[in-house]
């Protein structure tokens, strides 16, 4: 185990005494050992009141020999080595699994705890327990959180919900108990599904009680009133289609213009703050449920096109990014919402200090990142996990159809389809099935699955045209083996973001698709908290220094989670592609088509088996030398080729070959419910990406597609002539990955890529002239 | 998706009608369809208050094409096939994927839901919305149930922190944020750590408010503190042993002799009910989460060796259990507790209306079973999942050690250092490691790893010594399929209940080692709830007549569960065995050796490739011709044998064999969260035994094993000559299972179990007789 802290802010000593009194620690004792004692009887403040302390000083050791009660009730001085084995104990870890009782300091060490280095003066002492407090246990939160959940704040003496930093971060002050469920309706300016009415949206508040306002932390997920998943199988376009000759093209687009917002008539009589009851959300967006009892309230909206909610799913166009925002528009003021959907009476978020925040994974973040680019007030950071930042880039590249890894077929019309979940309540659904099913059609051809090119549909789903309008901080997180939302996502909206004036940074995990809340080896919740804290409630924590602009975590060394410069920004390197064939075909035995087609894990086992022939027509293969170093942007091939017809479809793969054992992309499960959120509140379940238990053969690094008729551009239908050759460059996905001198770096080029591209199984033949062909590199040495 | 209930009970329509007004649902509207639209409007009682009553209803479809709405507009007449659609959708059920809004009663036949028969009059319109609130909703629990996890029962003109029984059921009105979290160390009879004072307990409460007292749900569960899974694993005994030659000898052993009860001074001064507060347990036992909200506290005790507690781990001795019931006498008033382990201030349980339930799964069921054998006073019933009802049948089979499933090298001595949690407190351990360290030398001896025999160790810790002992009603749980606690267990316990007067009931699923509490297509936790409504609240719902004594899940169809007359009950057929082969060998070759010993499940695989000849030599195989049946009870074999040395080792396997699609043992995620336990408050996951995507070439239905030395008992180890034929019984674990007549029954006779004996590639080679082999099968032909 190895806890890495990014989110601990440096203090002097002054704001540390001020801080320590603000949660219980008074620092009038005089003498180390008093002190220390003094603050042990705080941490067992339950068993102070029944009068068995000194039983549960009698369970911690402080010599290997001495319990923590014979010991305070001794001559013997306060040593440091006395003061790591307890905090090793009190931070929750397994003596002899996680620590040697013996040398105590150097577990520490491992563990990647700060040394304690003097412990001789009251002073000291309180220092060290300052630093104490802020260090992450064994559950992935830091030891006063872990006081936190155990009820700790629900003592007489501390003021019960209200916000109470320490360190720069929100403590979990706030009663679970005393939060309240509301439920509200808020009208967009958009009228989606044509019934001549604003689309009202339902939205869900669970919110602390505080004498103060307080701000909200808003996820927008499209998913969260259920899913129609047969409808979506049903839709589910076919593959195993040949890739057609396009005529050649210049799709145009219309610069983006932003829907006009029309109503902006906050409540202006004496709010009504009659609300509803309803359910609690459910457990699941750990992170919301973290801040929740630290005075974060949570607000969940759906969206249109979902149950109790108006209008049509949209898939990611302007008039759903027009609707999300208008949850965040009366959360700051700005616009009324109605307790019901008659729309008769208003209610104002008057508990809200009008500062909001946006999280969420996937399509969620999606809609954060969709809300951020309009720029709208109140809207004060977003934290977009695994995000896409444009559609076309997530069922689209370069000219061709390519799927969402895991997702073959599915498309914008299937996903409108899967969430429009106003289908599961029959009578509403009489109503607007007409209007969805135009919907549909007009996803559809708007998606355009034969073309696969860029063209107005995609352009009014591309938010990165309009990065310029961003005025919020952005707290960027990606999975650098996520294939679903593939890295292009995150690489192009960082880029773009570079010039903005304003605070930004960016986390690089090794998982997939998948939250970063739980790990104990990385502090993601207390940064999502210093980051926040200041965000919303002003906190003036310095986070925008303190927090390193980019962490990515290695992918050699488990739970080793490192400080980087920046991304996508090692020099580019030219390095020659010494193919092993000069041709590859794209055709294969119907027999083995079939299979691949229904096996597509098992085609990617046997196109990485190099010393396996199956497919050694279907590829070529190149080894790179190269030395230990790290690859950090965005690889490209260029190649000269030609297709012996006139239409063409090539995929790379780069690969990290060689046996090992590499971490896993999915999280492994450590401890279900091992991470308290707060005091009788909901639990989150302790994942990490470990070593995997059997080596793999290789890890892939990076892979791309592209339409031989699209080689200038996705928007760009160009002719191809059959057996002409064209000088093409092929980029990959973006990454940062740190590779060993002792592997191979392998380049394999072919056609169909079974688990992403359509699969014609056409027979072409594509040929390379081997000289001229160039991967390009961007790599640093370490 | 198949509904089956059993926990509905047939009332009268008196009844109905004070039910119905005890729920809410006044009954004074006249009129069929005006009756309903009352009804209606208090199942949206929310939208009520908000005069969005009529957009609910216009959700929700009366015919094909008109909505609720619309049609309680009209003049229209209310039909059943309207009643039906609207309970569908009502129930949960998403229309076009689980019922078709044009079919709505065959539907409801699909999904094993009652017929609509009339609805002519406002009576008939009682009958059947009686019907409707106990009907399963898709979620798992009944549309009651689901209308008060949305806060049905948080209305004010209901009664807060009130019994309440529906259909002879408890109903969630109690209020999750009232709930007392408690703490408190009771005092057993045992010193087992040996330093002069008897052990206490560490117990942890929750508990509704409550006016009256309530009843007590008590889990006792030796994995609640924590768990040293290191320190287990180096226990773990190597299993690559030869089996050793035993000396003839008789094992005696002592009739039981309870331990004798010390102390039983209950708290007779003024009860001091200062108690402590402490974090709720982790959801988990989601069972208990249930019952809390509808009146049954939920008691928490990891028992002796624990953190917080006193004494050593002891794996299921006399000790163990005299400390087991301590806890209930506490809550039955015949003990005191303390509010801290200085033992100086008593606490009394006077809350608690003294009727006790134990559940749990495994060891914790294992302890229920333990408890009940000593027929303390309180304990009314028990409910023990997948639990042991003798140690021997979990470690040891007919003079081997066995393994249990999945768990090979694990003994008594390393579940008692896995579960001596406190040896997580080093300061604690430092008191108590020397006499635990002797416990585990103990422990080793007398299990007796080296004989595998039944001796005084194995009779101490066999709970079906004393069954007559038994006072309390029993509820018993067990999956078919489960190889870690195997079959012997609840059948022997079952049987040896026959002739007890108490009420008994038997539940076999379909699933391997794991909990049936959220499994949407049957009503465990209903069942439970009539069950303990009954025996803890003397709730007069006969639930004795009402509940069939077994209920078998169809191991065919999925989701088919079954009513059955009895377990273990079909005629002994007897059919000849024709094996392939007259000899089996032990010994292979050493490569494959290693590799069965690191892959076992591989060895399975090839044990059972009928047609793949690597493990020909190790095994006899045999085809048994049969007609579609049910096997029910101990399957036997009847061998005529020898062994090349004069030891020997035989196991045996009976199998389904032939492709097909066979229900998975390992339950499928259905939907996270999906079963809401009350209003605001914990969840459950949905799961359900699903048909595999893959088909199986054969499933096992029982398998056996037995050392040569053991053919009369396992506590008489005999004389074996090499090469002498013997006539032995080896019987497989009884089990339930319904075979078809298209698939090959199958016996495969070897030696060394890789998954479950020890593994010692001895050079043995065994003969048969095949004329004197017999299969005895519990059979009833359908």
């Amino acid at each position: 185990m190895k806890i890495n802290q990014f989110a601990t802010i440096t203090t002097d000593y002054h704001t540390q005494l001020i801080e320590l009194e603000r949660v219980g620690f008074k620092t009038n004792t005089i003498g180390a050992k008093q002190r220390l004692a003094a603050y042990l009887e705080k941490v067992y403040w339950q068993q102070q009141q029944t009068g068995s302390l000194q039983e549960q000083e009698a369970q911690l050791l402080a010599t290997p020999t001495q319990t923590m009660a014979s010991f305070l009730a001794s001559k013997a001085p306060l040593t440091p080595t006395i003061f790591a084995l307890l905090s090793l104990q009190l931070l929750g870890f397994l003596p002899w699994d996680d620590f040697d009782p013996n040398h105590p300091q150097t577990s520490r060490k491992n563990l990647g705890l700060a040394p304690i280095e003097m412990v001789t003066t009251e002073t000291d002492v309180a220092r060290a327990w300052y630093q104490l407090l802020t260090t992450h246990t064994r559950f992935g939160l830091t030891y006063l959180d872990h006081l936190a959940s155990q009820g700790y704040f629900t003592q007489p003496h501390f003021r019960q919900n209200q916000q109470l930093f320490f360190n720069g971060k929100a403590q979990a002050t706030f009663q679970t108990n005393a939060f309240h469920h509301e439920l509200v309706y808020v009208p967009t300016d958009v009228d989606t599904d044509g019934d001549g009415l604003l689309d009202l949206i339902r939205v869900e508040i669970t919110r602390p009680t505080s004498s103060v306002p307080v701000p909200a932390v808003y996820t927008a997920s499209p998913y969260d009133q259920g899913t129609n998943d047969r409808y979506g199988e049903q839709l589910t376009h076919q593959v195993d289609v040949p890739l057609t000759r396009k005529q050649p093209a210049q799709h145009h687009h219309q610069p983006f213009q932003p829907l006009p917002r029309k109503a902006k008539s906050p409540v202006t009589e004496p709010a009504t703050s009659q609300t509803l009851q309803c359910p609690p959300p459910h457990p699941g967006y750990t992170l919301n449920d973290y801040l929740l009892p630290r005075g974060f309230a949570s607000i969940y909206a759906a969206g249109i096109g979902t149950i109790d909610s108006d209008g049509l799913q949209t898939c990611g166009d302007p008039a759903q990014t027009n609707a999300t925002i208008a949850v965040i528009e009366w959360l700051h003021g700005d616009r009324p919402a109605f307790v019901s959907k008659n729309r008769k009476q208003a209610v104002a978020a008057d508990w809200c200090n009008g500062n909001v925040a946006m999280t969420g994974r996937s399509y969620l973040g999606t809609l954060a990142i969709a809300a951020a680019t309009t720029g709208v007030p109140g809207l004060k950071t977003i934290i977009p996990e695994a995000a896409i930042s444009s559609w076309y880039d997530y069922y689209r590249e370069n000219g061709l159809v390519v799927a969402p890894g895991g997702f073959q077929g599915e498309d914008c019309d299937v996903l409108a389809a899967e969430t429009f979940s106003r289908r599961q309540r029959p009578g509403d659904y009489l109503k607007v099935q007409t209007a969805f099913e135009q919907e549909l059609a007009d996803l559809q051809q708007g998606q355009d699955r034969t073309s696969g090119s860029y063209n107005q549909f995609w352009d009014d789903r591309n938010y990165r045209n309009h990065l310029q309008q961003i005025k919020c901080d952005v707290l960027l997180v990606h999975g650098l083996n996520d294939e679903n939302v593939k890295l292009k996502n995150p690489a192009a909206l960082w880029a773009g973001l570079k010039d903005l004036p304003i605070s930004k940074k960016l986390i690089l995990h090794q998982g997939q698709h998948v939250y970063l809340n739980n790990f104990p080896s990385f502090d993601f919740t207390d940064i999502v908290n210093l980051w926040l804290s200041n965000k919303l409630y002003q906190c003036d924590n310095h986070v925008d220094q303190a927090l390193p602009t980019v962490i990515v975590q290695d992918n050699l060394l488990p739970e080793t989670w490192e400080t980087r410069p920046n991304w996508l920004t090692a020099p580019q390197k030219s390095l020659p592609l010494s193919f092993n064939h000069a041709s590859f075909h794209n055709e294969i035995e119907p027999a083995t088509f079939k299979f691949y087609c229904q096996n597509p894990e098992r085609w990617k086992t046997d196109l990485w088996n190099l010393s396996d022939d199956r497919l050694a027509n279907q590829r070529v293969t190149a080894l790179i030398p190269h030395k230990t170093g790290t690859i950090n942007g965005i690889p490209r091939l260029e190649l000269t080729l030609s297709s012996s017809q006139p239409l063409g479809l090539i995929s790379a793969m780069l690969l990290d070959y060689g046996e090992a054992h590499r971490l896993t992309t999915q999280p492994t499960k450590l401890m279900p419910n091992g991470m308290p959120l707060g005091y009788r509140w909901y639990t989150d379940n302790l994942f990490e990406f470990t070593l995997a238990q059997q080596p793999s053969a290789a890890h892939l690094i990076a892979r791309g597609h592209l339409n031989l008729q699209n080689r200038i551009s996705a928007d760009q239908d160009q002719n191809l002539i059959a057996n002409q050759f064209y000088h093409v460059e092929l980029p990959l996905q973006p990454t940062y990955y740190h590779l060993l001198a002792e592997r191979k770096l392998v380049v394999i080029l072919f056609s169909t890529d079974f688990q992403m591209t359509i699969r014609g199984n056409q027979a072409i033949t594509y040929q390379l002239q081997p000289q001229a062909s160039r991967l390009i590199l961007p790599w640093q040495t370490d």
